[in-house]
């Protein structure tokens, strides 16, 4: 059988979830990688975090790329540490990254220019809900004046440059949603507001938030992502089956909302399966193939028992550091290759179709990124 | 070790549990070879399904087996299509189709005596529960007739030709199985007769039924199965969990019913954890084997690490073409070579006697198929 | 690639959750070996767990280690049982054993010291909080003067020699444990008093007793263990997910309670994600690795895709013979092997220290055992 690894080593990444990098001159650059390998909170052990595999899949990365070789946990200063980030984002072929800008770590680059020319690579912006949302909450008085602003927010995201949505309501209230009819929601809307909470957690109001942009996000032909299974203890993972979501996927994915399921570990079946069903669903592993480096090859085989090739795609649902970009791309690929180097029945030129489709060709057409991607 | 390959090649298939085969003269054999290699409804686009593993793995065996080499997706006249039938069916060993009529592809050869000549090994029906009951609710105008007639026809089964019984409660209700008193099940019965609707969905009278029938299902010695798990997006399967049927497994099992679940996938190691410690339960990967097939042998792998060899079975599940039929005894039969082969602690005739007992043993005792399986 | 197979073969073993063995002398020795093979109760018939991997793989001990080669299922005498054990526990270097006393298998020996001469290791006593409160029911007449002995009972454990704590709320009431009112568990307290049954069953009073004894575990810095997922058919496996235990690890993990995660199969994933977010949480593979022999590396390899491996440890959940705890050691130490020798990014020292911690340092350290472990 022909080997595969050739063709996968070169073959280029969208990276359709992640989040910002840090600024490289922090000075506990190895407490910073330690403290991103994990999920976990700060109060938690980070002894315990240094004997997990992923902080020594970073480490691993840091060395072979090391600038200085005899110190390559060092902080870094800008010439340096754009051609460090060039060398790793370019080692794997990244070809873009999509940021969702709802998550902010300490020392951040919050500019997107000024992050593509850090890594080499354009950059693009994934609008989050909820953060969105909150932010409107401050600014307005009643459900009417809000629901109104913020709809029309959502509404000209795209103009504004925005590629894509994104929903925590798994971290917030779980993925079972529900319509809901407006007085509720209303009444959600002034619970919130008086608690004097910017978290929005009311049920009711995410349910109808969900249900109402929907139609919206349709109009821009954008897709919506969701926070799926796997996070931090924030999280209530019981509540983060996506198959929880049934009666939101029918509603909404025959109608062409067009639904990325994040993450997904441990209901990454779960959500081969919604996959295999769902018009307009797609999915990904991100965070497992970094955060569990000795699993991504397992999950990837399991996540695509049902799935088609065209509906699962790369992420790394990193931040911070190239390093857990890099050891996503690290880990998905090496998964590629052991899946589709024994995979049956198919030639060779239909397996190097299906990982372009997994590795950036879906992601270019659902996010429009076809002219970003000319390979 | 000793290679088991040539003996599972050769070791015979009762295939418990499948549906109906079609007419061969059908124009469009491509099209309906992928849509059956799917679970997704036909709004799904074809063009996903085609970029799975399953659909692949009927095209290959349409070539391996083609009456006319340069065009094996042509449709078939009756003396070729029935060639074709016993060179797929005969390669893999087939020896007997158990059918549940109760679901009927488009182009259905209903005859089971045909379908018999057509696949060259005995047929016989398995009777589904709720499609029964429909058809009488049709007849009846309130739940005392209509129960009397459908409880006598129950009752009378066996000595109508049926083997077994099944149960598609997941698809209506979900499997958390509850008794219910006889004044709900008829305000059911009520409600449904007048909702002008065939499809049998009231939770109580799919419970009152379900707990009915067990004893007169005991009387005649026949198993009943349940869909679990994996199936078409019409089904919930968040509550497709077969440990939500513990409740009815206690009531029953140990008084005699053979319970047997179907296909089970992604709850196989739930469904194996159930066969470990109820009498009478048994449980198939039916559907995963062939519409999943890159994850066959792992599948198998953990349904069988509790369960006992003597309670987990094959089946295909399959309907429609041959080629359904024969990719879920492909990756079965490879799946039993890889297990076996590894497996410690026991010797060749061990494995060799737990093998026979899967593929048609187990299956024969508990549909008393015994004459029909002198192998 | 370093072969790890004998550094594996040559560790010390903790076993942190094991029970009772019980005397030589007992005649049917096949049947009891079959029994205790199997969580299924005496009904289930005994020919289905004689084709369960696990019999066998007992019965390969029983052969290799037999005291007479041509009768290795014999009955035994005192000074031949304890070379028998010793041969066992020996082989696979296990250091000391930590037993629930609240199991009793029949014929059982309940002297410890009687044990620990009988297995030629240490052997200490794991408090069963159930039991406890059990047998102060029967003493007392109300709720206050039953918690007063029994709380204060708990506060004397470690003075008494215990030296760690277990729950089995997943085979009472499930995992979702919440905070209870005074008022609801007295109310509990006397509905069971009432009932005439000593089993304790209320789950006000299990959610209020677990809630409030947490604190007077921490005092005596103590591990609490729990019955998690696989069980008997007692337990109702599907209330048996530790992430219904989030708000009780939210409410104590932080404030120091050292909590302990029993079997977890098949939510050993899930485990292991707990593991990774909550400080003071361990789990533990054990009665897969024995009961499911053909699944432990498979499943071992799931439990650590994301736990860190400080947090996994050795036991075996074995009683009755030494058959049971030593292919629980065969199969974990065979798993380990498998794991570390494809382990990526770790040299060998790192992975030798990840093996003792997982195999006997963690534990010494949480159970305070350092001293009797000195190796």
């Amino acid at each position: 059988m022909d080997d595969l690894s050739e063709f996968v080593d070169q073959v280029p990444l969208l990276d359709h979830h992640c989040h910002f990098l840090i600024d490289g001159k922090v000075p506990n650059r190895d407490d910073r990688l330690a403290q991103v390998s994990t999920e976990a909170d700060k109060d938690y052990p980070l002894a315990d975090t240094k004997n997990r595999l992923a902080y020594h899949g970073f480490l691993a990365l840091a060395k072979e790329f090391a600038l200085d070789a005899n110190n390559p946990l060092a902080a870094m200063n800008d010439p340096g540490y754009a051609t460090y980030n060039h060398r790793i984002f370019g080692h794997f072929h990244f070809k873009e990254l999509l940021i969702d800008t709802g998550f902010v770590p300490d020392d951040p680059i919050l500019d997107l220019d000024q992050t593509a020319e850090l890594v080499g690579i354009p950059v693009k912006a994934i609008y989050r809900l909820e953060t969105h949302a909150e932010d409107f909450m401050l600014e307005h008085d009643n459900f009417a004046a809000w629901w109104q602003a913020f709809s029309n927010d959502v509404k000209q995201a795209k103009a504004h440059g925005f590629v894509g949505f994104k929903s925590i309501a798994a971290y917030r209230v779980g993925l079972h949603l529900e319509p809901v009819n407006v007085i509720e929601a209303a009444a959600g809307f002034d619970t919130w507001k008086h608690s004097g909470e910017k978290r929005l957690t009311s049920k009711p109001l995410i349910d109808y938030m969900l249900y109402h942009v929907a139609p919206f996000i349709i109009a821009q032909d954008m897709p919506l992502q969701f926070h799926v299974g796997y996070g931090d203890a924030d999280t209530d993972m019981y509540l983060g089956n996506p198959l929880l979501m049934r009666d939101y996927l029918k509603a909404f994915t025959k109608k062409g909302l067009k639904v990325v399921l994040l993450h997904c570990y441990p209901y990454h079946r779960e959500a081969g399966y919604l996959a295999s069903v769902f018009p307009n669903l797609y999915f990904d592993i991100s965070l497992l193939d970094n955060l569990g480096p000795s699993g991504a090859s397992r999950v990837f085989n399991e996540a695509v028992e049902l799935a088609p090739y065209t509906r699962i795609l790369f992420a790394s649902d990193a931040s911070t550091y190239p390093e857990m970009y890099g050891l996503a791309a690290r880990q998905f690929k090496q998964a590629l290759v052991a899946h589709f180097n024994q995979l049956p029945f198919v030639d060779l030129a239909q397996k190097k179709a299906w990982i372009n489709a997994i590795c950036w060709q879906t992601s270019a057409k659902l996010y429009h990124q076809e002219r970003e991607l000319r390979v």
